[in-house]
């Protein structure tokens, strides 16, 4: 087999066979085949697709680039969640310890932050002391102890992956359906998990707006965890807006600590407690959902979630006492008002270009290698929907960097759609599939 | 600028701008663009196409990484021909020396053979001594002394070329016609020629087989021309079957000896015969095209062609005793017949397959870093339209390695059908595209 053929098949719109994708994939893992040969591999499956199998074959064969967990010696059912990524999208940091509360062991392996959307691992390090770089042995020992560790990908799990995916990054072939859900699922099913909870977002502010691509992803995603014995429930949820208040590192973690206390708004609170229902339901630790809500809501009515959140903290080498003391988290030096310029509803807040703003203040990443400010962002005050009044504030922006402060503020200004009358109700999850 | 951006503009399908191109192509000459990105864009070119201006610009940019020679101080038109390559296509050694022997200055740069198709430089070193390696100064000297150069690429030439073609063979982008058009024309443009002869084979044995894509081939090079300044003729020429009669290395340059001494065979001459006179016309030597041929003609029968190719094979270190005494050439050990199982008329001989038979007999090669045998090669006794009786000898192979002469024979034997009546005549040139 050679790379060329192999490649030479896909330009043509040929199916792959199991056996070249897995050959081909280990040897680039191994460094025998080269970059310039995945990269045009890469722009052929870009622009001719991959079919179901093809897709199913490229995620077992980096899943098998490296290790996988095995979590059997640890009692109760192995559930992770992965969001496809948005504006304020936090819910990791709420659900993963309610699951686990729950009796579910979760093995939470996540990303950082590119664009316009957060990452799970630069909210985690806005909180003094708290490591994300744990080792494979770490993180199983933190799982031990409390049931559920959140960590970054460790150089063991889905090497190919690693690999291939800054190849995509520098070669245009990132929005490729296949490769990216080859690319979560290949890292997902190293956990050592038997389900999966999938937040695919849609709309303004998620990685793929149009919901017909979101539910391609969906089903993409359903179909790998089907053929590598893996249940898979896939939530489309609504990204036309940013998801709850608080916007930006250190706000987000605060916002949770307030969900987990049993306050917070409503919709991060909704989704946060709906995907932590779908984990137990899915790991079988209740035969219904409306059980499984139930088991969850009186976990975070007791505390629990709370507790597991503030142990997770304290076993990462984090500062336990923001768990009650918010303030200890990084605050900025500044707060910008932003006034509403009329009266009525607000009708729509532009949900990508606010996620822009906030990466402007320093919250984000523009690229790869670029550093994060964990203390800016955004508190919104006014949802879609909310009445305002002309004059009244709708935001606060939290602010050091003061060099793309006028960029950020007027993008800001922009997003804020206002109308007489409100807009129509709009479901936060839009479709469930499995 | 960044490549990455280059690169999805052209996957999504958007035609690149002049500056995105020089920009791309001199950043990878400098190997500040690393290969990986280079495959990338090439893929996506491959499978979304390049418009005229796109493949101008391209051709211009790959022609501007290296130097571009100045003739000008050398009296006479400059005036070259280019194959896109065939099996017995050797008019090259016969057309540069009769129209240098009619005036014209032909500072021919060629390549090598691979696969079924046969390269000018391997046919010339299996003349004793003859160097194609010249620097572009002893090019210049040669060219000064006798008007005529056949020497290989040199690393001045065109190096983004160099690089992109090489790029290109291990990325499965090959069979791009932008991209080829591209690569032959960035070279011949560095040749400072003020007109081109283009032979654009068609048919089974042409790296194009089906016409369509040959004409879009001569058109995108005819298109180029235009855009730097070259007049450039096409002309279509038939290959459905091998040029001429010997095919394989020393066999064929004794077929340009006996051509250039006035005899050989009828297709071979005319052919060579036809593109000198384009090229003496499109210099300007003679204003019409008739004139031209006649012009041609005398210089061949007067054997001033002979002459030259004497001088040249002298000027460039070769033993120009083979051109009175071709048996100096490379001969074959072994010498095997093979007959016509019927009588008849030969109405096919399998261009691609002979070809292919050719390289197994070890004058061709595989891949690019093989080696070949000058001696080897076929002698064929019958073409498409000739009669021939049961067990009449229709070729002899020059054999020296058996490896894998079992399979070259087979494959001949199939190549060769004959039925009862003669096949409709098929002209040598097809058509012709200015």
């Amino acid at each position: 087999l050679r790379a060329v053929d192999v490649i030479e098949r896909k330009r043509d719109g040929l199916e792959l066979s199991p056996e070249e994708i897995d050959l081909f994939v280990s040897r680039y893992s191994r460094g025998e085949i080269p970059d310039y040969q995945a990269a045009a591999l890469a722009m052929a499956v870009f622009l001719r697709g991959m079919s179901p199998a093809e897709t199913l074959a490229l995620t077992r064969a980096m899943r098998d680039s490296g290790e996988v967990l095995d979590l059997s010696t640890i009692p109760g059912p192995k559930v992770d969640k992965h969001s496809t990524g948005g504006v304020g999208d936090k819910t990791s940091l709420i659900l993963a310890p309610l699951a686990a509360a729950c009796g579910v062991v979760v093995p939470m392996i996540s990303g950082r932050g590119l664009g316009h959307t957060g990452g799970t691992l630069d909210k985690l390090e806005s909180i003094p002391g708290f490591r994300t770089d744990l080792t494979l042995g770490q993180l199983r020992s933190v799982l031990e102890q409390c049931g559920v560790a959140l960590v970054g990908q460790t150089p063991e799990i889905a090497p190919a992956d690693r690999r291939l995916y800054a190849l995509r990054d520098v070669t245009a072939t990132v929005e490729s359906l296949p490769l990216i859900a080859a690319s979560i699922m290949s890292k997902k099913m190293a956990e050592g998990i038997s389900a999966l909870v999938l937040d695919v977002k849609t709309g303004d502010g998620a990685f793929l707006p149009d919901a017909a691509d979101a539910r391609a992803l969906a089903q993409a995603m359903i179909d790998i965890g089907r053929g590598l014995g893996c249940r898979v429930t896939a939530l489309l949820t609504d990204m036309e807006q940013p998801l709850g208040r608080g916007l930006g590192n250190a706000l987000e973690v605060a916002e949770c600590l307030e969900v987990l206390r049993g306050e917070g708004p409503p919709d991060t609170r909704a989704l946060s407690v709906e995907l932590a229902a779908r984990m137990v339901h899915l790991g079988g630790l209740e035969t219904s959902l409306e059980a499984a809500r139930e088991r969850v809501g009186r976990a975070l009515e007791g505390g629990h979630g709370l507790a597991r959140f503030r142990r997770v903290v304290e076993l990462q080498g984090g500062d336990p006492r923001i768990c009650d003391e918010p303030g200890r988290l990084p605050r900025s030096r500044d707060r910008i008002e932003l006034r509403a310029e009329r009266r009525g509803f607000v009708t729509r807040l532009a949900c990508r270009a606010v996620g822009r703003a906030i990466m402007l203040l320093g919250a984000g990443r523009e690229t790869v290698d670029g550093t994060i400010d964990a203390a800016v962002g955004l508190v919104l005050h006014k949802k879609v929907g909310d009445p305002v009044e002309m004059g009244e504030p709708f935001l606060t922006a939290h602010v050091n960097d003061r060099r793309r402060l006028d960029e950020a503020l007027g993008i800001l200004a922009s997003a804020l759609e206002i109308d007489e009358g409100p807009p129509p109700a709009a479901p936060l999850v839009r479709e469930v599939a499995t």
